[in-house]
């Protein structure tokens, strides 16, 4: 009879979940391609192997002098220098000036030997064929970008825990780092269970049959979490199937994601199979957040676990808080990312129980800066669809009031 | 000789590039399967073939019974049902039920023909081995999800134009729908300019020259977009070699960019060689905004064309925020992304000039709420790489003072 449990939850908070569930397994480190390189997580802090730039470079067109020479120069009293060449880019300069004389000079050229400055094109004009007019003095070091200025040789260039980003990638290339040791992408394996559970490309369903939503979502979510989920697996309810399907997915992954068939006989079966791996530790069994209750966390070998809740909405927004940072974790991240938020007022009142967090998927109006809440049962992935991010109510409120400014997280 | 160009800009503000430059060149469509189709853009509407849930679901575990039955039970006078079968997990019932009856079913199973409600478990307890005692009364509907309550038939489940989120691919699965229309990524063809540029990969600089910073790392902006990047093209000054590459870009590109060499000599030849293509149209020549001043925006026969300001940092700032919403629309959105931000006191004053919009580093101390400008040239990239994410001072703006609260745009 599947009905006859009376379940006793281990139940944790989220906040609780998130700085105290922290298994310790994180993926190896490889090296890759500094163009395949974005959003991924340096195993080790990379330092540039010499200093950018590698030499004194003007920072605007112009003319490159010596300061002292234009020292006075006003639009009323003009300073005169004798043009003696131009730098050419990419070249050191055939010239190297002198007194009371001035270079051409292009954004990015580097600077003849004997300037200190440069002259931007704005502040001169054409006195004679070979000699301009100065009509603002510049100080030594002005309009250049000194050697070394940006990075110096062996200085870190990119930190490691935190994933690269596309300027990261620009300081590497011009610092000629074009491969990063970087964690590996964690292998996720997701587990979906339950005999009503068929693949999504089934054309026709029978009685009671359902597609398996969450493999292909909640993959989804690892992708954009940095991990690289499994192929579907649908487990059945068959005695022993979740275990043998546990002990596989382990020894070849670094996070596992059981999307749990949620009923109270899938639970204990969940909850057994995952306590009887080796080495398995059960971190709790129920989160204080709506949706999402029935979420189970354990690790095995230092390897987390995460059993989502049957109800496909539950599941992905458990996931999204508690299971892309564990991802996040297995592959390196050593800070969490930051979370921009959009203010908006609150439509309506939002009741809550204190001690639980509630995640509350809303419409965003932007143009009256209004939040409104979407209800409706967990079951219901349409409340998802239609909305245009969530906020939260935290565990410490008794709900919020309508017209209260709230931090809306918006969906990509 | 390179410095005797005086440019006349055609400047444009930011807001007005952002309204007003939009080529209308949009990729085809392309069918992808439902595991690579988070992220794309839909090309058509797509509408559930299908009811969903197919099938009344219990949404908790308990008993299926008529509501009727349970009117008037309490803890104190508990009512009494027959159990007569259990539904099993994607099984049809196979008993019906009737007056003074209850079935045993799981979240999620199919509710059986003659029931109109669930009472959750927690509300029975037994009372003989075939009888439950029902200790709260159930109205008709209650735990069950209705037939179509997700989704009707025929209803549309994910719009176009907007990209696919993992709960949009949770309810695309759901409904059976394993293969979405969505646009093809956009090609975008990235060319470096200057004879002072060599490749990443190059081991020893000669005197002037620099390395490619701004292919990869704008290729990964462009992913990041949504686009698929060119491999690198370095082109040189030489006289045509630009109008030649852009030619073959055009061929086979969705947007061109542009990494221009910054003098005034590489900007007019730019400017030439983009006004020298087919159907084209130079929309500005110079944004207000601060860095990226020497931007370039045109288009031929439809396809947008992005030159790029010489100094880096301009150049990926400009390509934040003017680049990847033209990748994004040739890729088919038609609306932009929420961008959410966070809120924090500014440490110092920030000058700027009224109308133009200035793209200010800042690093985030969170644990006070403080955001901190970064300052130094645009040629510097580790100005980037220091910091958290950016804030903008608007275009009608005269600077922001230390301790206002400003909306900082953090780094993924």
């Amino acid at each position: 009879m599947a009905a006859t449990g009376r379940e006793f939850f281990t139940v944790k908070t989220v906040s609780e979940a998130l700085t105290g569930f922290r298994p310790p397994h994180v993926t190896g480190v490889e090296a890759v391609a500094l163009d395949e390189a974005c959003g991924r997580v340096p195993g080790a802090e990379v330092r540039a192997p010499e200093a950018l730039p590698g030499f004194d470079r003007s920072s605007v067109d112009g003319y490159a002098v010596r300061a002292a020479d234009t020292y006075g120069a006003s639009e009323s009293i003009p300073g005169y220098l004798r043009v003696v060449g131009a730098v050419q880019m990419g070249a050191a300069a055939s010239v190297q000036g002198g007194p009371g004389t001035a270079i051409a000079i292009p954004t990015g050229g580097m600077l003849p030997g004997r300037a200190d400055a440069v002259v931007m094109v704005e502040h001169t004009s054409e006195a004679t064929a070979d000699t301009i007019e100065v009509t603002r003095p510049v100080a030594p070091g002005e309009n250049v970008v000194r050697f070394d200025e940006d990075v110096a040789a062996g200085a870190p260039i990119a930190p490691r825990g935190r994933p690269l980003r596309a300027h990261d990638i620009a300081l590497l290339a011009a610092a000629g780092v074009v491969e990063v040791p970087v964690h590996a992408a964690p292998r996720v394996t997701i587990l979906a269970t339950g005999d009503e559970v068929v693949p999504p490309g089934t054309p026709t369903l029978s009685a009671g049959q359902v597609r398996d939503a969450l493999s292909v979502s909640v993959g989804a979510l690892v992708r954009e979490a940095g991990g690289e989920p499994s192929p579907p697996l649908i487990v059945s309810d068959q005695d022993g199937a979740l275990r043998e399907a546990l002990t596989v997915a382990l020894a070849a992954s670094d996070v596992v994601v059981i999307c749990a068939g949620s009923s109270v006989g899938m639970r204990d079966q969940t909850g057994d199979a995952v306590a009887a791996l080796p080495n398995s530790e059960t971190w709790c069994h129920g989160l204080a957040i709506k949706p999402g209750k029935p979420t189970l966390l354990a690790q095995s070998d230092g390897v987390p676990i995460i059993g989502l809740p049957g109800n496909p909405r539950s599941a992905l927004v458990v996931f999204r808080l508690i299971g892309m940072p564990l991802v996040r974790r297995a592959g390196g991240w050593t800070v969490e990312p930051f979370v921009g938020t959009i203010d908006a007022r609150l439509a309506r009142d939002l009741p809550s129980a204190a001690g639980r967090l509630d995640v509350v998927q809303v419409r965003l109006d932007l143009d009256v800066g209004v939040a409104d809440p979407i209800f409706g049962s967990s079951a219901l992935l349409s409340v998802l669809t239609a909305a245009d991010g969530y906020l939260i109510v935290p565990e410490d409120a008794n709900g919020l009031s309508a017209g209260e400014t709230v931090e809306v997280v918006p969906y990509a």
